[in-house]
Protein backbone atom coordinates (compact mmCIF):
# COMPACT_ATOMS: atom_id res chain seq x y z
CA UNK A 1 0.00 0.00 0.00
CA UNK A 2 1.51 3.52 -0.85
CA UNK A 3 0.87 6.35 1.17
CA UNK A 4 -0.58 9.27 -0.18
CA UNK A 5 -1.94 12.56 1.43
CA UNK A 6 -5.63 12.99 1.31
CA UNK A 7 -7.98 10.49 0.13
CA UNK A 8 -11.35 10.52 0.05
CA UNK A 9 -14.56 8.86 -0.49
CA UNK A 10 -18.07 8.72 -1.05
CA UNK A 11 -20.85 6.08 0.21
CA UNK A 12 -24.10 5.46 -1.79
CA UNK A 13 -26.27 3.64 0.21
CA UNK A 14 -29.02 1.62 -1.92
CA UNK A 15 -32.42 0.85 -0.32
CA UNK A 16 -35.94 1.86 -0.11
CA UNK A 17 -36.23 0.75 3.37
CA UNK A 18 -33.99 3.32 4.27
CA UNK A 19 -34.84 6.52 2.08
CA UNK A 20 -38.27 5.71 3.68
CA UNK A 21 -37.31 5.40 7.09
CA UNK A 22 -38.47 2.08 7.82
CA UNK A 23 -35.18 0.84 8.86
CA UNK A 24 -32.21 3.64 10.49
CA UNK A 25 -29.26 3.55 8.73
CA UNK A 26 -26.09 2.55 10.44
CA UNK A 27 -23.43 1.92 8.07
CA UNK A 28 -22.61 5.68 7.24
CA UNK A 29 -21.16 6.37 10.84
CA UNK A 30 -19.78 2.53 11.02
CA UNK A 31 -18.06 2.99 7.21
CA UNK A 32 -16.88 6.43 7.85
CA UNK A 33 -14.79 6.02 11.00
CA UNK A 34 -13.73 2.75 10.02
CA UNK A 35 -11.88 4.89 6.68
CA UNK A 36 -10.48 7.23 8.91
CA UNK A 37 -9.30 5.46 11.55
CA UNK A 38 -7.66 2.42 9.51
CA UNK A 39 -7.36 3.79 6.09
CA UNK A 40 -7.14 7.55 6.71
CA UNK A 41 -9.59 8.11 4.10
CA UNK A 42 -12.08 10.74 4.57
CA UNK A 43 -15.57 10.26 3.35
CA UNK A 44 -16.96 13.98 1.56
CA UNK A 45 -20.05 12.78 0.82
CA UNK A 46 -22.93 10.20 1.03
CA UNK A 47 -26.15 10.00 -0.73
CA UNK A 48 -29.30 7.54 -0.04
CA UNK A 49 -30.78 6.75 -3.37
CA UNK A 50 -33.79 4.56 -4.32
CA UNK A 51 -33.34 0.50 -5.36
CA UNK A 52 -34.17 2.08 -9.22
CA UNK A 53 -31.52 1.02 -12.11
CA UNK A 54 -31.17 4.17 -13.54
CA UNK A 55 -31.00 6.28 -10.54
CA UNK A 56 -27.93 4.01 -9.46
CA UNK A 57 -26.39 4.25 -12.42
CA UNK A 58 -26.31 8.04 -12.93
CA UNK A 59 -24.66 7.73 -8.90
CA UNK A 60 -22.01 5.09 -9.46
CA UNK A 61 -20.86 7.44 -12.55
CA UNK A 62 -20.96 10.56 -10.73
CA UNK A 63 -19.87 9.57 -7.57
CA UNK A 64 -16.64 7.22 -9.29
CA UNK A 65 -15.55 10.45 -11.36
CA UNK A 66 -15.70 12.75 -8.60
CA UNK A 67 -14.35 10.75 -5.30
CA UNK A 68 -11.48 8.09 -4.99
CA UNK A 69 -13.23 5.51 -3.81
CA UNK A 70 -17.03 4.84 -3.52
CA UNK A 71 -18.77 2.51 -0.73
CA UNK A 72 -21.91 1.12 -2.38
CA UNK A 73 -24.27 -0.65 0.21
CA UNK A 74 -26.93 -2.59 -0.28
CA UNK A 75 -28.73 -4.38 -3.38
CA UNK A 76 -26.22 -7.30 -3.78
CA UNK A 77 -28.69 -9.84 -2.05
CA UNK A 78 -30.74 -12.70 -4.12
CA UNK A 79 -34.10 -11.01 -4.87
CA UNK A 80 -35.39 -9.28 -7.47
CA UNK A 81 -34.93 -5.87 -5.90
CA UNK A 82 -31.20 -6.47 -5.55
CA UNK A 83 -30.30 -4.77 -8.74
CA UNK A 84 -27.08 -3.27 -7.50
CA UNK A 85 -24.70 -5.33 -9.19
CA UNK A 86 -25.83 -5.33 -12.61
CA UNK A 87 -26.43 -1.57 -12.86
CA UNK A 88 -22.62 -1.04 -11.89
CA UNK A 89 -21.96 -3.44 -14.88
CA UNK A 90 -24.05 -0.74 -16.81
CA UNK A 91 -22.62 2.26 -15.26
CA UNK A 92 -19.32 1.27 -16.44
CA UNK A 93 -20.55 -0.32 -19.63
CA UNK A 94 -18.67 -4.06 -18.53
CA UNK A 95 -19.49 -7.22 -18.75
CA UNK A 96 -22.37 -8.56 -16.69
CA UNK A 97 -22.29 -12.29 -15.80
CA UNK A 98 -21.59 -15.73 -13.54
CA UNK A 99 -17.97 -14.82 -11.63
CA UNK A 100 -16.34 -17.92 -11.86
CA UNK A 101 -15.16 -17.53 -7.99
CA UNK A 102 -17.98 -16.17 -6.78
CA UNK A 103 -19.96 -18.98 -8.21
CA UNK A 104 -17.85 -21.26 -6.89
CA UNK A 105 -17.87 -20.29 -3.49
CA UNK A 106 -21.53 -19.83 -3.10
CA UNK A 107 -21.51 -23.42 -4.55
CA UNK A 108 -19.76 -24.82 -2.13
CA UNK A 109 -21.09 -22.69 0.52
CA UNK A 110 -24.63 -23.93 -0.21
CA UNK A 111 -23.69 -27.33 -1.68
CA UNK A 112 -24.84 -28.34 -5.30
CA UNK A 113 -28.24 -29.63 -4.17
CA UNK A 114 -29.27 -26.34 -2.32
CA UNK A 115 -27.41 -24.13 -5.06
CA UNK A 116 -31.21 -22.52 -6.49
CA UNK A 117 -31.81 -19.81 -8.78
CA UNK A 118 -31.56 -16.91 -6.25
CA UNK A 119 -28.41 -17.85 -4.58
CA UNK A 120 -26.65 -18.62 -7.95
CA UNK A 121 -27.65 -14.44 -8.71
CA UNK A 122 -25.34 -13.81 -6.02
CA UNK A 123 -22.58 -15.00 -7.93
CA UNK A 124 -23.83 -12.55 -11.45
CA UNK A 125 -21.79 -9.30 -11.65
CA UNK A 126 -19.41 -7.24 -13.16
CA UNK A 127 -16.59 -9.70 -14.84
CA UNK A 128 -13.81 -7.54 -14.26
CA UNK A 129 -14.67 -7.40 -10.49
CA UNK A 130 -12.49 -8.29 -7.83
CA UNK A 131 -14.00 -10.14 -4.57
CA UNK A 132 -14.62 -8.71 -1.13
CA UNK A 133 -14.71 -12.27 0.99
CA UNK A 134 -17.73 -12.55 3.30
CA UNK A 135 -17.05 -14.44 6.37
CA UNK A 136 -20.53 -14.22 7.75
CA UNK A 137 -22.64 -15.53 5.06
CA UNK A 138 -20.10 -16.50 1.98
CA UNK A 139 -22.24 -14.08 -0.82
CA UNK A 140 -18.83 -12.03 -1.77
CA UNK A 141 -18.73 -8.43 -1.96
CA UNK A 142 -17.18 -6.67 -4.96
CA UNK A 143 -14.81 -4.05 -6.59
CA UNK A 144 -15.35 -3.03 -9.71
CA UNK A 145 -12.95 -0.48 -10.71
CA UNK A 146 -12.86 2.55 -7.93
CA UNK A 147 -16.30 1.40 -6.23
CA UNK A 148 -16.57 -1.36 -3.33
CA UNK A 149 -20.05 -3.22 -2.81
CA UNK A 150 -21.37 -4.28 0.06
CA UNK A 151 -24.04 -5.65 1.59
CA UNK A 152 -26.77 -3.57 3.42
CA UNK A 153 -27.04 -5.69 6.67
CA UNK A 154 -24.69 -3.63 8.78
CA UNK A 155 -23.74 -6.74 10.94
CA UNK A 156 -22.60 -9.05 7.55
CA UNK A 157 -20.63 -5.41 6.14
CA UNK A 158 -18.80 -4.55 9.69
CA UNK A 159 -17.37 -8.84 9.21
CA UNK A 160 -16.38 -7.29 5.63
CA UNK A 161 -14.77 -4.30 6.15
CA UNK A 162 -11.28 -5.42 6.73
CA UNK A 163 -11.27 -7.58 3.78
CA UNK A 164 -11.67 -4.23 1.68
CA UNK A 165 -8.18 -2.87 2.74
CA UNK A 166 -6.47 -4.66 0.50
CA UNK A 167 -7.93 -2.67 -2.04
CA UNK A 168 -7.30 0.27 -0.84
CA UNK A 169 -4.54 3.00 -1.09
CA UNK A 170 -4.15 4.66 2.71
CA UNK A 171 -4.37 8.74 3.31
CA UNK A 172 -2.98 10.34 6.47
CA UNK A 173 -5.32 10.01 9.50
CA UNK A 174 -7.28 12.81 10.93
CA UNK A 175 -6.60 13.41 14.20
CA UNK A 176 -9.37 15.18 16.83
CA UNK A 177 -9.92 16.23 20.00
CA UNK A 178 -13.04 17.16 21.62
CA UNK A 179 -13.93 20.00 24.60
CA UNK A 180 -17.40 19.41 26.32
CA UNK A 181 -18.74 22.38 28.13
CA UNK A 182 -22.02 23.11 29.92
CA UNK A 183 -22.76 26.32 28.39
CA UNK A 184 -24.49 27.47 24.78
CA UNK A 185 -22.85 27.85 20.97
CA UNK A 186 -24.03 31.73 21.02
CA UNK A 187 -22.04 31.72 24.32
CA UNK A 188 -18.59 31.14 22.69
CA UNK A 189 -18.91 31.56 19.22
CA UNK A 190 -16.76 34.43 18.65
CA UNK A 191 -14.54 32.83 20.55
CA UNK A 192 -14.58 29.68 17.92
CA UNK A 193 -14.58 31.88 14.94
CA UNK A 194 -11.33 33.55 16.10
CA UNK A 195 -9.50 30.36 16.18
CA UNK A 196 -11.06 29.00 13.78
CA UNK A 197 -9.62 31.94 11.30
CA UNK A 198 -6.62 31.92 12.53
CA UNK A 199 -5.20 27.93 11.82
CA UNK A 200 -8.08 27.84 9.12
CA UNK A 201 -5.39 26.28 6.88
CA UNK A 202 -5.15 23.41 9.00
CA UNK A 203 -7.85 22.65 11.49
CA UNK A 204 -11.19 22.22 11.30
CA UNK A 205 -13.20 23.26 14.54
CA UNK A 206 -17.13 22.11 14.83
CA UNK A 207 -19.75 23.00 17.27
CA UNK A 208 -22.54 20.53 18.09
CA UNK A 209 -25.10 20.94 21.01
CA UNK A 210 -26.04 17.97 23.31
CA UNK A 211 -28.38 17.50 26.29
CA UNK A 212 -26.61 16.16 29.46
CA UNK A 213 -28.23 15.86 33.09
CA UNK A 214 -31.17 18.19 31.47
CA UNK A 215 -28.69 21.01 30.45
CA UNK A 216 -27.86 22.10 27.41
CA UNK A 217 -23.78 21.67 26.37
CA UNK A 218 -21.70 22.02 23.78
CA UNK A 219 -18.85 19.75 22.08
CA UNK A 220 -15.89 21.41 20.59
CA UNK A 221 -14.47 19.34 18.38
CA UNK A 222 -11.27 20.07 16.05
CA UNK A 223 -9.93 17.74 13.81
CA UNK A 224 -6.72 17.83 11.38
CA UNK A 225 -4.17 15.33 9.67
CA UNK A 226 -1.42 17.60 11.82
CA UNK A 227 -1.08 16.65 15.51
CA UNK A 228 1.34 19.90 16.45
CA UNK A 229 -1.66 22.23 14.58
CA UNK A 230 -4.03 20.15 16.80
CA UNK A 231 -2.68 20.57 19.84
CA UNK A 232 -2.11 24.22 19.55
CA UNK A 233 -5.97 24.96 18.93
CA UNK A 234 -6.86 22.79 21.59
CA UNK A 235 -4.65 25.18 24.18
CA UNK A 236 -5.87 28.35 22.70
CA UNK A 237 -9.53 26.87 22.86
CA UNK A 238 -8.89 26.09 26.72
CA UNK A 239 -7.66 29.44 27.62
CA UNK A 240 -10.74 31.46 25.58
CA UNK A 241 -12.94 28.85 27.17
CA UNK A 242 -11.18 29.54 30.70
CA UNK A 243 -11.35 33.61 30.13
CA UNK A 244 -15.01 33.39 29.70
CA UNK A 245 -15.11 31.11 33.33
CA UNK A 246 -16.82 28.15 31.72
CA UNK A 247 -16.17 25.15 33.12
CA UNK A 248 -14.48 22.11 30.88
CA UNK A 249 -16.13 18.83 31.57
CA UNK A 250 -14.05 15.39 32.33
CA UNK A 251 -15.94 13.66 29.46
CA UNK B 1 -53.67 22.78 1.28
CA UNK B 2 -53.75 21.22 -2.07
CA UNK B 3 -54.10 17.53 -3.14
CA UNK B 4 -51.51 16.16 -5.50
CA UNK B 5 -51.53 12.62 -6.56
CA UNK B 6 -47.43 12.33 -6.08
CA UNK B 7 -45.61 14.69 -4.40
CA UNK B 8 -41.56 13.95 -3.61
CA UNK B 9 -38.91 15.51 -1.20
CA UNK B 10 -34.99 15.47 -1.05
CA UNK B 11 -33.29 15.79 2.74
CA UNK B 12 -29.92 17.32 2.51
CA UNK B 13 -27.77 16.77 5.75
CA UNK B 14 -25.10 19.30 6.27
CA UNK B 15 -22.45 18.83 9.15
CA UNK B 16 -19.02 17.32 9.03
CA UNK B 17 -20.29 15.35 12.23
CA UNK B 18 -22.17 12.87 10.71
CA UNK B 19 -20.20 12.73 8.03
CA UNK B 20 -16.75 11.69 9.79
CA UNK B 21 -19.42 9.17 12.04
CA UNK B 22 -18.79 11.48 15.27
CA UNK B 23 -22.32 11.61 15.19
CA UNK B 24 -25.38 8.94 14.28
CA UNK B 25 -27.62 10.64 12.10
CA UNK B 26 -31.20 10.59 13.31
CA UNK B 27 -33.04 13.16 11.20
CA UNK B 28 -33.42 11.15 8.14
CA UNK B 29 -35.13 8.60 9.71
CA UNK B 30 -37.56 10.79 11.43
CA UNK B 31 -38.39 13.60 8.52
CA UNK B 32 -39.08 10.48 6.02
CA UNK B 33 -41.21 9.19 8.04
CA UNK B 34 -43.47 12.16 9.61
CA UNK B 35 -43.15 13.29 5.28
CA UNK B 36 -44.57 10.15 4.40
CA UNK B 37 -47.54 9.44 7.74
CA UNK B 38 -48.37 13.26 7.77
CA UNK B 39 -47.78 14.71 3.98
CA UNK B 40 -48.00 11.88 1.50
CA UNK B 41 -44.40 13.34 0.27
CA UNK B 42 -41.88 10.58 -0.46
CA UNK B 43 -38.31 11.95 0.30
CA UNK B 44 -36.74 10.71 -2.99
CA UNK B 45 -33.17 11.35 -2.19
CA UNK B 46 -30.83 12.28 0.97
CA UNK B 47 -27.26 13.86 0.97
CA UNK B 48 -25.33 14.15 3.62
CA UNK B 49 -22.29 16.77 2.70
CA UNK B 50 -19.52 18.83 4.59
CA UNK B 51 -19.97 22.49 5.93
CA UNK B 52 -18.31 24.02 3.11
CA UNK B 53 -20.54 27.12 1.27
CA UNK B 54 -19.54 26.09 -2.55
CA UNK B 55 -20.58 22.66 -1.66
CA UNK B 56 -23.90 23.93 0.05
CA UNK B 57 -24.69 25.75 -2.81
CA UNK B 58 -24.36 23.04 -5.51
CA UNK B 59 -26.50 20.80 -3.57
CA UNK B 60 -29.42 23.56 -2.83
CA UNK B 61 -29.41 23.93 -6.47
CA UNK B 62 -29.65 20.76 -8.29
CA UNK B 63 -31.90 19.51 -5.58
CA UNK B 64 -34.33 22.23 -4.99
CA UNK B 65 -34.37 21.69 -9.50
CA UNK B 66 -34.76 17.61 -9.26
CA UNK B 67 -37.56 17.51 -6.55
CA UNK B 68 -40.61 19.30 -4.83
CA UNK B 69 -39.23 20.22 -1.59
CA UNK B 70 -35.75 19.79 0.02
CA UNK B 71 -35.52 20.18 3.82
CA UNK B 72 -31.92 20.93 5.03
CA UNK B 73 -30.71 20.24 8.51
CA UNK B 74 -27.95 21.68 10.15
CA UNK B 75 -25.52 24.88 9.99
CA UNK B 76 -28.20 27.39 11.38
CA UNK B 77 -26.89 28.31 14.69
CA UNK B 78 -24.96 30.67 16.30
CA UNK B 79 -21.07 29.35 15.41
CA UNK B 80 -18.39 30.08 12.77
CA UNK B 81 -19.51 26.90 10.84
CA UNK B 82 -23.39 27.57 10.40
CA UNK B 83 -23.02 28.83 6.93
CA UNK B 84 -26.48 27.37 5.60
CA UNK B 85 -28.50 30.34 5.47
CA UNK B 86 -25.25 32.76 3.86
CA UNK B 87 -24.99 29.63 1.16
CA UNK B 88 -28.96 29.20 0.47
CA UNK B 89 -29.41 32.82 0.00
CA UNK B 90 -26.13 32.53 -2.67
CA UNK B 91 -27.72 29.74 -4.07
CA UNK B 92 -31.29 31.67 -5.26
CA UNK B 93 -28.94 35.09 -5.66
CA UNK B 94 -31.46 36.67 -2.98
CA UNK B 95 -30.45 39.11 -0.16
CA UNK B 96 -29.29 37.77 2.75
CA UNK B 97 -29.01 39.92 5.97
CA UNK B 98 -31.05 40.38 9.27
CA UNK B 99 -34.56 38.83 8.83
CA UNK B 100 -37.24 41.49 10.70
CA UNK B 101 -39.74 38.88 12.24
CA UNK B 102 -36.68 36.31 13.29
CA UNK B 103 -34.45 39.17 14.93
CA UNK B 104 -37.45 40.28 16.84
CA UNK B 105 -38.64 36.73 18.30
CA UNK B 106 -35.10 36.34 19.13
CA UNK B 107 -33.98 39.73 20.84
CA UNK B 108 -37.85 38.82 22.82
CA UNK B 109 -36.25 35.62 24.06
CA UNK B 110 -32.90 36.66 25.18
CA UNK B 111 -33.63 40.01 26.26
CA UNK B 112 -31.41 43.06 25.15
CA UNK B 113 -28.73 42.77 27.39
CA UNK B 114 -27.74 39.74 26.38
CA UNK B 115 -28.45 39.48 22.55
CA UNK B 116 -25.22 39.09 21.19
CA UNK B 117 -23.08 38.71 18.06
CA UNK B 118 -23.55 35.00 17.68
CA UNK B 119 -27.19 34.70 18.66
CA UNK B 120 -27.63 37.72 16.35
CA UNK B 121 -26.39 35.62 13.56
CA UNK B 122 -29.55 33.34 14.04
CA UNK B 123 -31.94 36.33 12.74
CA UNK B 124 -29.70 36.89 9.56
CA UNK B 125 -31.23 34.48 6.46
CA UNK B 126 -32.54 35.07 3.10
CA UNK B 127 -34.67 38.36 3.53
CA UNK B 128 -37.41 36.68 1.25
CA UNK B 129 -37.56 33.83 3.64
CA UNK B 130 -40.77 32.56 5.37
CA UNK B 131 -40.29 31.43 9.35
CA UNK B 132 -40.75 27.75 10.98
CA UNK B 133 -41.22 28.73 14.30
CA UNK B 134 -38.87 26.55 17.10
CA UNK B 135 -40.50 26.19 20.32
CA UNK B 136 -37.56 25.01 22.12
CA UNK B 137 -35.30 27.10 21.59
CA UNK B 138 -36.36 30.29 19.80
CA UNK B 139 -34.05 30.57 16.66
CA UNK B 140 -36.63 29.73 14.08
CA UNK B 141 -35.75 27.92 11.09
CA UNK B 142 -36.98 28.85 7.34
CA UNK B 143 -38.29 28.16 3.98
CA UNK B 144 -36.85 29.56 0.87
CA UNK B 145 -38.43 28.56 -2.12
CA UNK B 146 -39.15 25.32 -2.25
CA UNK B 147 -35.90 24.45 0.54
CA UNK B 148 -37.38 24.17 4.33
CA UNK B 149 -34.04 25.05 6.48
CA UNK B 150 -34.15 23.21 10.18
CA UNK B 151 -31.83 22.94 12.74
CA UNK B 152 -29.37 19.55 13.13
CA UNK B 153 -30.03 18.88 16.68
CA UNK B 154 -32.79 16.09 16.61
CA UNK B 155 -35.13 16.97 19.81
CA UNK B 156 -34.95 20.16 18.25
CA UNK B 157 -35.75 19.42 14.82
CA UNK B 158 -38.42 17.19 16.05
CA UNK B 159 -39.91 19.70 17.99
CA UNK B 160 -40.67 22.17 14.88
CA UNK B 161 -41.81 19.60 12.02
CA UNK B 162 -45.16 20.34 12.97
CA UNK B 163 -44.37 23.70 11.54
CA UNK B 164 -43.51 22.90 8.26
CA UNK B 165 -46.84 21.27 7.43
CA UNK B 166 -48.72 24.69 6.03
CA UNK B 167 -45.99 25.52 3.44
CA UNK B 168 -46.53 21.83 1.83
CA UNK B 169 -48.81 20.61 -0.20
CA UNK B 170 -49.78 17.45 0.49
CA UNK B 171 -49.54 13.93 -1.59
CA UNK B 172 -50.99 10.30 -1.39
CA UNK B 173 -49.79 8.35 1.99
CA UNK B 174 -47.87 5.04 0.68
CA UNK B 175 -49.08 2.52 2.84
CA UNK B 176 -47.11 -0.56 3.43
CA UNK B 177 -47.79 -3.90 4.82
CA UNK B 178 -44.99 -6.25 6.27
CA UNK B 179 -44.98 -10.01 6.31
CA UNK B 180 -42.04 -11.65 8.87
CA UNK B 181 -40.74 -14.94 8.45
CA UNK B 182 -37.68 -16.96 9.34
CA UNK B 183 -36.27 -17.96 5.95
CA UNK B 184 -33.69 -16.68 4.06
CA UNK B 185 -34.16 -14.51 1.02
CA UNK B 186 -32.60 -16.92 -1.18
CA UNK B 187 -35.66 -19.43 -0.57
CA UNK B 188 -38.54 -17.05 -1.53
CA UNK B 189 -36.14 -14.78 -4.09
CA UNK B 190 -38.25 -16.64 -7.31
CA UNK B 191 -42.18 -16.31 -5.68
CA UNK B 192 -41.43 -12.65 -4.84
CA UNK B 193 -40.08 -11.31 -8.26
CA UNK B 194 -42.94 -12.87 -9.68
CA UNK B 195 -45.35 -11.23 -7.34
CA UNK B 196 -43.41 -8.29 -7.91
CA UNK B 197 -43.59 -8.37 -11.74
CA UNK B 198 -47.33 -8.64 -11.55
CA UNK B 199 -47.86 -5.46 -9.78
CA UNK B 200 -45.30 -3.70 -10.99
CA UNK B 201 -46.85 -0.61 -11.69
CA UNK B 202 -48.66 -0.22 -8.73
CA UNK B 203 -46.48 -1.89 -5.37
CA UNK B 204 -42.91 -2.04 -4.92
CA UNK B 205 -42.14 -5.21 -2.97
CA UNK B 206 -38.76 -5.31 -0.96
CA UNK B 207 -37.61 -7.92 0.97
CA UNK B 208 -35.23 -7.37 4.05
CA UNK B 209 -33.01 -9.92 6.07
CA UNK B 210 -32.88 -9.54 9.81
CA UNK B 211 -31.80 -11.68 12.54
CA UNK B 212 -34.24 -12.44 15.65
CA UNK B 213 -33.28 -14.82 18.56
CA UNK B 214 -30.19 -16.13 17.04
CA UNK B 215 -32.21 -16.60 13.63
CA UNK B 216 -32.07 -15.55 10.26
CA UNK B 217 -35.40 -13.86 9.04
CA UNK B 218 -36.72 -11.73 6.00
CA UNK B 219 -39.28 -9.14 5.92
CA UNK B 220 -41.23 -8.40 3.04
CA UNK B 221 -42.09 -4.98 2.53
CA UNK B 222 -45.11 -4.17 0.53
CA UNK B 223 -45.44 -0.71 -0.38
CA UNK B 224 -48.49 1.30 -2.12
CA UNK B 225 -50.96 4.45 -2.40
CA UNK B 226 -53.80 1.55 -3.46
CA UNK B 227 -54.63 0.31 -0.05
CA UNK B 228 -56.48 -2.22 -2.44
CA UNK B 229 -53.70 -3.49 -4.75
CA UNK B 230 -52.10 -3.77 -1.39
CA UNK B 231 -53.96 -6.02 -0.01
CA UNK B 232 -54.40 -8.31 -2.92
CA UNK B 233 -50.48 -8.48 -3.20
CA UNK B 234 -50.77 -9.49 0.68
CA UNK B 235 -52.92 -12.42 -0.53
CA UNK B 236 -50.69 -13.37 -3.15
CA UNK B 237 -47.52 -13.20 -1.08
CA UNK B 238 -49.29 -15.12 1.86
CA UNK B 239 -50.66 -17.79 -0.12
CA UNK B 240 -46.94 -18.27 -2.04
CA UNK B 241 -45.32 -18.47 1.28
CA UNK B 242 -47.81 -21.14 2.85
CA UNK B 243 -47.05 -23.10 -0.63
CA UNK B 244 -43.24 -23.09 0.27
CA UNK B 245 -44.45 -24.51 3.79
CA UNK B 246 -42.73 -21.44 5.54
CA UNK B 247 -44.44 -20.23 8.98
CA UNK B 248 -45.57 -16.52 8.93
CA UNK B 249 -44.09 -14.67 12.69
CA UNK B 250 -47.11 -13.11 14.45
CA UNK B 251 -44.82 -9.78 15.15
Amino acid sequence: MKKKKKVNAAILIIGNEILSGRTQDKNVAFISNWLNLNCGITVLEVRIIPDVEKIIIKNIQDLSKKFDYVFSTGGIGPTHDDITAKSIAKAFKVKYGFHKEAYKILENYYGKNKFNDGRKKMAKMPLISKLIYNPSSAAPGFITKNVLSLPGVPSILNSMIENCKKYLIRGSKVHSKTINLFTVESNISKQLGLIQNKYKKFVDIGSYPFFRLGKIGVSVVSRSTSKTKLKNVHKELIKAVNLKGIKILKI
